[in-house]
């Protein structure tokens, strides 16, 4: 993901999308996929799908002298806009919201107090106005000052139940359905998929495993500090109010080095914020795919690029398209965005 | 591992042990085992090995209701003094000295400043006079300052050509056999096995996978800051003279949350410094197991516990006996400590 302009954008984002979602438009695709062993059954037969399953068959070739060894096999995904959408705002900060609302009969000096007034009074006007400093005192309430446990609870309860506000589906419904049978086509070539994302990594722990079979120690993502206390025979870790990795932009190559360790050679985003993890695979001495997800279905998703707050896509774009990298242009290239299309 | 007074009983022990290491004997076991299918074939068949089997067997067993679904299968291992030797000194500091002097062309200024000036004229009594000002001076000047990928090819070469003092292997042959088989044991009934090591995570990575067959995002360690540069179109990663997480006693918990997101149910580890990961994985809902090395053989490896300034087993020791933790007898309890004494 990437935010043009941090906090400030975000909260302009907050009061246009909020304000206007009723101009949203629901898919009513119907399509139904005939069953087919081929890989990849969402993607249409065109040059992304083509140019993935060549490097995919080359480099998994033990003839071919860009074999790549199965340790080496690493794929790293970026996850809003990428796995799965992240319009109108990032779904993390409507979890966010949710919580101020939630936590609101535990803090009665909210009612006066701003930016939590303007959430309890879905006064978007309001929040926008409280800027980024407003936006960081709600995202720091709440997302700390819990336990780790606690914490990992509450995601999964509102991941579980909550909707989106205007396709009315559960975020965890607003999955990308080819790239859901990219992981599996990569996972079935032994590569070891990782999600490398400026969400935070406890926001997403807590169902990635299922949705998209990617175990929890294979998500790198934003984090704030902890700390470990032995509380009497109940050791607990609590989460601080205090940034410890931003994974993003210049955070990623720093993520993967952190979390994984070497560099990937198979790479996927959306944005300019992915644009450093490109770069970084780039540079690997293997032979390297760098895939960039282009947001331009209206109908069935969103569409949106250079102009846009969120996912902006701009340097990222002109380097792509000046390197040669893939751009998978979701209108044209995937049969279906969502499994519900199918159903 | 466990530091006890941090830096200066390092370097006291740097003292002691680097200027009487003649002392120390070398292991003439030449004990052959007879190949077999059976698991732990270098464990003899005392309770630490039944314990083990027992557990395993029954974790893995769907008809138990003490039943481990295989995501759950967290292992978390020690590194220094649980999957290899830790004597004199942390071999990482070994490599740290090695650094010095190697570096000591460019820094003619070392010739006459300490704590440099003691390193390279392998004076033991001044270095111990440095303090752990000193050893921290030693560490940062030869841990950072470099790319990531400048430090892994230093650690390479490193670990492929030098050789411990006394007992005149690679370090790399100083692995417990015991516990290589082991971690291929809990490999063969869907473990995921991480090292969890207050040691420095790219000190170990270089040489994990090939020694120990855990691939680098399943080390654990501890770490400096990072910094990502582009570089004119070379992207790199700096290591930076800063702390990033000490992955020792209350940050080992922290460290398997940030990177692994679950508590363990398998734990190892040989000295104080583990005791907060024995008590994370103890307060897991699932059934866990935890396991203790003691060092009592000072013929074939060292015997040291309670008092030692490295791998101090003191606190562990009790909460161990206590709590019914198993503890490994490595005289008693294995038939062989290094694999070179089966040759």
């Amino acid at each position: 993901m990437s935010l043009k302009n941090s906090g400030y954008a975000l909260a302009i984002t907050v009061l246009i999308y909020c304000t206007s979602c009723t101009t949203q438009t629901e898919n009513t695709n119907t399509n139904s996929l005939p069953e087919t062993n081929a890989p990849l059954p969402s993607w249409k037969e065109t040059a992304p799908r083509n140019a993935i399953i060549t490097y995919v068959s080359e480099v998994t070739d033990t003839s071919s002298s860009n074999y790549i060894p199965v340790a080496d096999r690493i794929a790293t995904f970026d996850n809003d806009g990428t796995l799965w959408s992240e319009q109108p705002i990032y779904f993390q900060f409507f979890f966010a919201l949710d919580r101020v609302k939630a936590m609101a009969p535990d803090h009665p000096e909210w009612k006066n107090k701003q930016p939590f007034k303007a959430v309890l009074e879905n006064n978007m006007g309001e929040l926008m106005k409280q800027g980024e400093k407003g936006l960081l005192q709600i995202v720091m309430a709440t997302h700390a000052g819990t336990t780790t446990d606690e914490f990992e609870s509450l995601v999964s309860q509102w991941i579980a139940t909550a909707k989106h506000p205007t396709k009315d589906k559960l975020y965890t419904e607003l999955v990308f359905q080819p790239m859901l049978e990219l992981l599996d086509y990569l996972r079935e070539n032994e590569f070891k998929v990782f999600i490398v994302s400026g969400g935070g990594i406890e926001f997403m722990r807590p169902w990635t495993e299922r949705v998209y079979h990617i175990p929890k120690d294979q998500v790198v993502g934003s984090s704030v500090k902890t700390q470990y206390d032995y509380n009497n025979g109940k050791p607990f870790i609590k989460r601080l109010a205090e940034l410890d990795l931003m994974d993003d932009k210049e955070g990623k190559p720093v993520g993967i080095n952190r979390y994984i360790g070497r560099k990937p050679v198979f790479v996927a985003g959306n944005s300019d914020g992915d644009l450093q993890m490109m770069r970084w695979a780039d540079s690997n001495t293997l032979k390297t795919f760098k895939l960039y997800v282009h947001h331009t279905d209206s109908v069935r998703e969103w569409a949106y690029d250079r102009q846009s707050h969120i996912g902006t896509f701009d340097k990222g774009f002109d380097e792509a398209k000046e390197k040669g990298w893939t751009i998978v242009d979701m209108k044209e290239d995937w049969n279906v965005v969502y499994l519900f299309e199918k159903q």
